[in-house]
């Protein structure tokens, strides 16, 4: 709301601003305590459990997506071959799908991990990078989603096309209207596939199709690194794999924590390559009075 | 040319040293600001319009690839499929092809990539990594130079072995003799191809098969960090998006920018792990005056 | 020994403590010297000669596996395909294959490479990450010990479970059992197989199935950067290239050299991501007095 509004509003019900203002500041500092103190546990169940997180994804991200694992507490396990999926899939703890480098001889692979993953009743998350880019990805992004990921992360172009594609049978790769609106197409990807819904942006949205929660972290300069999208998703995994009953939550969660860990990075890097180093660095130092000072989530 | 040669000659011609010398400085100072505020223009293009960089390329320099075309200010985009090719390369604004990690399952996509790319009139670049390794990679890379690069960047060993192989059909992959002068084969190789043709070194050369330009910024330890060479060939592809029409200077230029961001990398290195850092971030912060001052561009 | 056993031991012989200790710290340090001597002058061979290192490894390590064996001063190439195997493997100096993304489609190269480097009488070392984790993997990873790798180098559950399988025809995957010992597991698969073991942990182990050597070197934090593993043994395939007679030696001296640049890297670093950073820089700047007062290896 506009702050003069607000002001306006308020003379209305006979309390002054600056009381209204003491307690709106009361009650954000209050929620953002509670997420604070909720992405703290959450973090620190992931370090002291260690998830294995199965990760299918693509070649440009695989080593800053297993760093940040790794920073982060859990196990990264960058398994691909069909062959060994019925073996190793259902030991993970979450599955990370990422077609960032799709090719007809991975979707397979890509499918079956996911089935294995909701048959033994694990956590998995789908990031459908450039899902616009050609009909042959939009295909594969959709029969992904027919397996009923628990979280799709996506851009805000990445998440209008997949819904506008899920809702439309005759649909283009050509369905990328930056007019529609992300948070709408969120809710809409979310109701009709059953999914939590992320996504990225100055302000990143989650959404379970009627709750809307905003997490406000991060940097610009973080767009700069490439795999940074990828990571944040596969540390959405990681956090489904220790709190699970919570996606919602969890994916909030895990978005401010990586945001927090590029804030952190911010203050002493010098441009994107060093943003990296300080990033992973952080997110493994991190503590509970820093995710609690910084952290910036709330409903919308 | 020698400098005491050079005094013998001026002395002939009535000339002083000293005026002489202020002459060829002031000359000299001339062509680098003029290539000085060119690279600049085109860098500050390519960070206005963003092109969008198609790269097929090898698994070990996809991450240093995309966030040196991030930092530059481009979107790389690493797809290499032949189902997603129709869909996406002639929409991308330039493409990058690199043989690194070659297999019989990707040559087709970068060939099928490469005629897309000639058909939409989009320039695209060859990097013949390795291409004596084996008589595989050396018919591969023949057929991709057949497809009409618009620029071939390699080191003096691969540029001297395709240009030999270009010449002579019944060539072996142990063509690659030090021997023969780099900048010969070179140019043979740009008559032959019709490409740009630019040859990493102590000193990068760049020719049309006519004309040779000298870019001699850059630093020895460059060498030391894996994909560097793999990454400014992919910078060449950014530069000619946006200056497709001068593709000669928008080589040289591509390079020389790298090499100074490599220059003021190397000014707080420790090694070259801490290079590569400050390289990228170096080139994310490039500025008209750093680039004037520095860029070391000349007609040989 | 326990320290006050020893003392008990000591008591009997007549020698004082603190004598039997200086003569105890002498001989440690003089043990201490010869080994650093030994890695230095391996390390110095190794810069001179530049030894080309073929790595087919997986899509998570190239990056750090590369830039590992460049800043050791090594030249790596990441070749993996089978037609291009005759032509270049038996020029290579040593080879390194890693099963981390293990598939189909790359398991026939990784054999095939196996058997010209041995028909070439070249050195090469195999790891085989995860080997555990699913049947198809654990047969591919007996096949190729059945290639007669020079070293094997694993972590204790690898060791343990490749040494169980080797030995067991109607093994499972399931047999990863850290009460078995890995120094006893380490030797029976050296025996078995003639290769060379390593173990890496805490303390790294290096057996030939009779001698074992233990290497001290290295910090905690090193597990928490994606690919360490995969790097030193690429190492130790570049120390074997210029060692090749001395494989128990050359593998030891590799695991504390890059020990030791983990070490240096540790007193700057601020986390993992700079860890890395650090790691490689002081690897490339390693010079022989840092060895000499570093290195901590010591027969077992």
């Amino acid at each position: 709301m506009n702050p003069i509004l607000e002001q306006c509003e308020l003379r209305k019900t006979g309390i002054t601003y600056h009381q209204a203002m003491n307690s709106k500041h009361d009650e954000d500092e209050q929620q953002r305590r509670q997420w604070g103190t909720r992405a703290w546990a959450t973090l620190s169940a992931l370090r002291a459990r260690s998830p294995l997180i199965q990760c299918i994804t693509n070649f440009v991200s695989m080593d800053l997506m297993a760093n940040t694992l790794l920073s982060a507490g859990a196990s990264p396990a960058m398994l691909h071959s069909v062959e060994e999926l019925p073996d190793f899939t259902p030991n993970a703890d979450a599955l990370c799908i990422n077609v960032g480098t799709l090719s007809p001889a991975w979707l397979p692979a890509m499918k079956f991990a996911g089935e294995l993953a909701v048959k033994a009743g694990k956590p998995w998350v789908l990031d459908p990078v450039a899902v616009g880019a050609s009909k042959f990805r939009m295909m594969a992004c959709l029969e992904l989603m027919s397996l009923k990921p628990t979280v799709v992360r996506g851009n805000g172009s990445e998440i209008i096309a997949l819904s506008k594609a899920s809702l439309d049978s005759s649909m283009g790769v050509d369905s990328c209207h930056e007019s529609v609106d992300a948070v709408e197409a969120a809710k809409s990807l979310a109701q009709s596939s059953g999914a939590i819904v992320a996504v990225s942006g100055a302000v990143d949205i989650v959404t379970d199709g009627k709750q809307v929660i905003g997490a406000r972290n991060g940097v610009a300069m973080m767009q700069k690194i490439t795999a940074t999208g990828c990571s944040v998703t596969a540390l959405i995994a990681a956090f489904l794999a220790v709190d699970q009953l919570h996606a919602l939550e969890a994916t909030a969660s895990a978005l401010s924590i990586f945001g927090i860990a590029g804030e952190m990075g911010m203050d002493v890097a010098k441009g994107p390559a060093s943003l990296r180093t300080h990033l992973i660095d952080s997110l493994y130092g991190l503590d509970e009075a820093a995710i609690i000072s910084r952290i910036r989530i709330s409903s919308l």
